[in-house]
């Protein structure tokens, strides 16, 4: 090892050991802190968070950083972690102190400041905050951007290198321009689907049952994981060996069951890292379309297929024989897959899931490029809602207020739910055509294994040493094309609607 | 406030953040992280400590507190962080650094050398480790000790201030003269005591139930708090508001009860410290006695009572009709208070528990000031436990390995157990005489709300504004005095013996 990169490294263990710190009040909050601890909590974080810039912005950190890059003996694992300590030197050090730690406060008041609005649907009480989170974001995009790179841009560099606002546009207007008037043929087919018996009474500890079988059944090592309660499912991880998965559960059985092999597809790609990456700045999941692809692909391309439950069905009935003893594997497969589109993103099923987030995506083009006034959001979300989805919020609690997102200062982030949808689509597409997917499910545990195994190989074990968009033409052979992801979803939900 | 104590707290504060983060990776990996998370946990809280270290001992902080200290125009409470401060600093800043290092390096080793020798009843595979946790503890003891000050002393007065081995050796010679012939005389009364209904078929989601309920009952407030399960039960804070308890179960369902009880009386103790203090270096239990004092008095003069159980009994034959049910309220507190002299300390009653302290005292006193051959423990501990318990532990888990406290380098703690008891029953006799104490009791959360508030107005709101010495001075008159605990456990277990 090189002295500059040696050196460089106690930096970046430093810095790791306050991202691993901040990941584990993050979850101990969400999962089990008492209610009153909040507030001190958010202090925590902020102390935390504040010795991590301390470390980033280090001028010897800086100066390291400097040698690592004239140093041509690194490895390539090396040279990419040098790579990610400059941007990140790069994100953090345009930002001045004072204003790096007054967003940090402003971000931990405006959760509280949002989630206060929308238990009460007054999207006015949220304005002026939102504002504020949006103005700072603004600048720093702006003390960020590249000659004449847009802010949005910037943002979107954040979550997923290499899709930008031209991509991003294109990527869209397949979507909206495919997927909304198939969307219209489905519901106008008049076909109606029965998904009545995923609603009752499942008691709570049933679920809990199916699902710690279900994440153990597709992959999730609980060796190297846990399981939690949360109010809404999320996974975060300490590193490879300490992966947390989280579900919440309630009278509608398929929403823990999906949320569950959901989680745990986020999961086993934190997994998958090897133990010379973890906890280094390559050691993560490539970007957050990417983990989105994984986790979408185990909850949807798996997870509601009809060869994926053939051999687990039984179980599922057994667990629960007076709900679901009575009620086929079609007829299950077919209520787990049933159309509605509606008000709330989490709760959308796979065909209508992206059109939610086209109207994000094209809302916060607008607040961010056009200075859209953010008072007007409520009528703007309503409208998209109705031209889309053909449904209109009667609030603000289901409309422009049900995403944590925009109060935490995330903007750029929801164009990778649907990235990752369509990632999955095109992995999914080429395996197809070499492996037996649909036989391998059917065989159980084993044949999930070598799919699992596929990803692993192919996408986990890189980290963050290939973009998510070099992976996609190293595993496919082309560049990202969302055809596939509509192809995908045309193709299944005709077969499902019979039309 | 004052510049220099503006400056000194910001450092107090970055301080604050690793320590309670330090704490939640303890809580975390003792009752909820993955197995195979261990080894990465300790490097953070390695990682974190050096953290730790470096903000005490960096060179301004030092010049900030002995500006503070010439500084007159401090509050109490800010002169007394300003000394705690500095006690912090002179025992971290002695050590250099790289032997701080090895030293935590070595204690996450050593733990885990610790239990599998424990399970493998081999001491021997403890020893070379053992040896160096000794030198080391010896070495910074050492560094800090005062001139002429004897190490155990220095080792102690961590635990301690106002306790060394010239107060400690009054005290355990008093247990030694008058507790040890007077179990012998409990022991040949020949009076059997049935206490075989604790034991059975005690289902655990019951016992939690009931433990939740006791918790309660007593007064930890659910809402600042947070009860789990970990190996083996323990109590720890992040602040006041963040205050969390754990248990363990098995078929001997009084050792949830008690175990829970006992924590319920460490948490009411950092629950009832002011949110002034808290989070800063005065806002804690000032000491291991007088914390050990406080859940020592819920779980015994409290909890073993029969007066406590007259309300409450009937809720727990409730919860246990079958197991409980014939059972009369007389023959449970009975049941609950039979001494059996016995091999481990944590499983030890009430009567016998301060021998164990004492044993390892002695043993500690030759082992730092006597400088007693390592390798001959398991014979010196067997031999104390004949003469003073009349027990021979017939090999090391259940002799000189059960208790994890050397391991981490925690010499001169033990002593503090017995303390605790001591300061809880000085407490009482005062209390008793200017409360009906037995009355509150029997009137059930009311009435130990009474009892709760003395202890929090008289000992919880000072956190370590005031030594244990001082509070007991204040509350009772007088100096510590161990005459009223011998006292109070041979009126105590005459009456339980019918002696």
């Amino acid at each position: 090892m090189s002295k500059a990169y040696e050196q460089l490294t106690t930096y970046l263990e430093r810095a790791q050991a306050f991202q691993t710190a901040m990941v584990l009040f993050e979850w101990d909050n969400e999962t089990l802190a008492p209610k009153e601890a909040g507030p001190y909590t958010s202090r925590m974080i902020g102390a935390i968070s504040g010795e991590y810039y301390r470390v980033i912005t280090d001028k010897e950190f800086k100066r390291f950083i400097e040698a690592c890059k004239k140093d041509k003996s690194l490895s390539e694992t090396e040279a990419a972690i040098v790579r990610e300590a400059g941007e990140e030197l790069e994100k953090l050090d345009c930002i001045p102190a004072e204003e790096y730690r007054e967003f940090a406060q402003l971000c931990s008041e405006s959760t509280r400041v949002w989630a206060k609005a929308r238990k009460e649907k007054d999207f006015d009480a949220f304005v002026p905050t939102l504002k504020k989170v949006l103005d700072y974001q603004k600048r720093f995009a702006s003390y960020r951007a590249k000659e004449g790179q847009k802010l949005y841009n910037v943002m979107l560099d954040t979550y997923e290198k290499g899709f930008d606002m031209e991509t991003l546009d294109k990527f869209f207007a397949v979507l909206k321009e495919q997927l909304v008037p198939f969307l219209k043929k489905l519901m106008d087919s008049g076909v109606s689907i029965d998904d009545s018996f995923l609603t009752g009474d499942y008691p709570e500890e049933k679920q809990e049952e199916i699902g710690k079988y279900l994440a153990e059944y597709v992959g999730f090592d609980f060796n190297k994981g846990v399981m939690a309660v949360s109010a809404h499912p999320f996974t975060t991880n300490l590193h490879n060996h300490d992966v947390r998965i989280t579900t919440a559960y309630n009278n509608h059985v398929d929403d823990s069951i999906f949320s569950v092999i959901h989680e745990s597809g986020h999961g086993i790609y934190e997994m998958g890292i090897p133990d010379e990456l973890t906890q280094t700045l390559v050691g993560q999941g490539t970007s957050m379309g990417m983990h989105e692809s994984q986790s979408r692909f185990f909850e949807n391309i798996i997870g509601r297929s009809q060869a994926f439950w053939k051999p687990v069905y039984p179980k599922l009935q057994e667990v629960f024989p007076g709900q679901l003893g009575d009620v086929s594997l079609e007829q299950f497969v077919k209520g787990i897959n049933k159309v509605t589109p509606s008000l709330i993103r989490t709760q959308a099923d796979e065909m209508t899931y992206s059109l939610h987030v086209l109207i994000r995506y094209e809302i916060e083009k607008m607040l961010v490029e056009e200075d859209l006034d953010v008072e007007k959001l409520p009528e703007v979300w309503a409208d998209k809602y109705e031209e889309y989805l053909g449904v209109r919020p009667k609030d603000v609690a289901e409309g422009v207020l049900q995403d944590i997102h925009w109060s935490q200062g995330s903007f750029g982030y929801f164009p990778s739910y649907a990235l990752g949808s369509a990632f999955g689509a095109q992995l999914y597409t080429y395996m197809k055509k070499h492996m037996d997917f649909e036989g391998l499910l059917e065989t159980g545990k084993a044949g999930i294994r070598v799919i699992r195994e596929f990803l692993r190989e192919n996408i986990h074990q890189y980290g963050k040493l290939k973009t998510s968009r070099q992976i996609l033409k190293d595993v496919t052979g082309e560049d990202f094309n969302p055809q596939y992801y509509v192809d995908y979803l045309v193709e299944k939900y005709s077969n499902v609607y019979g039309i």
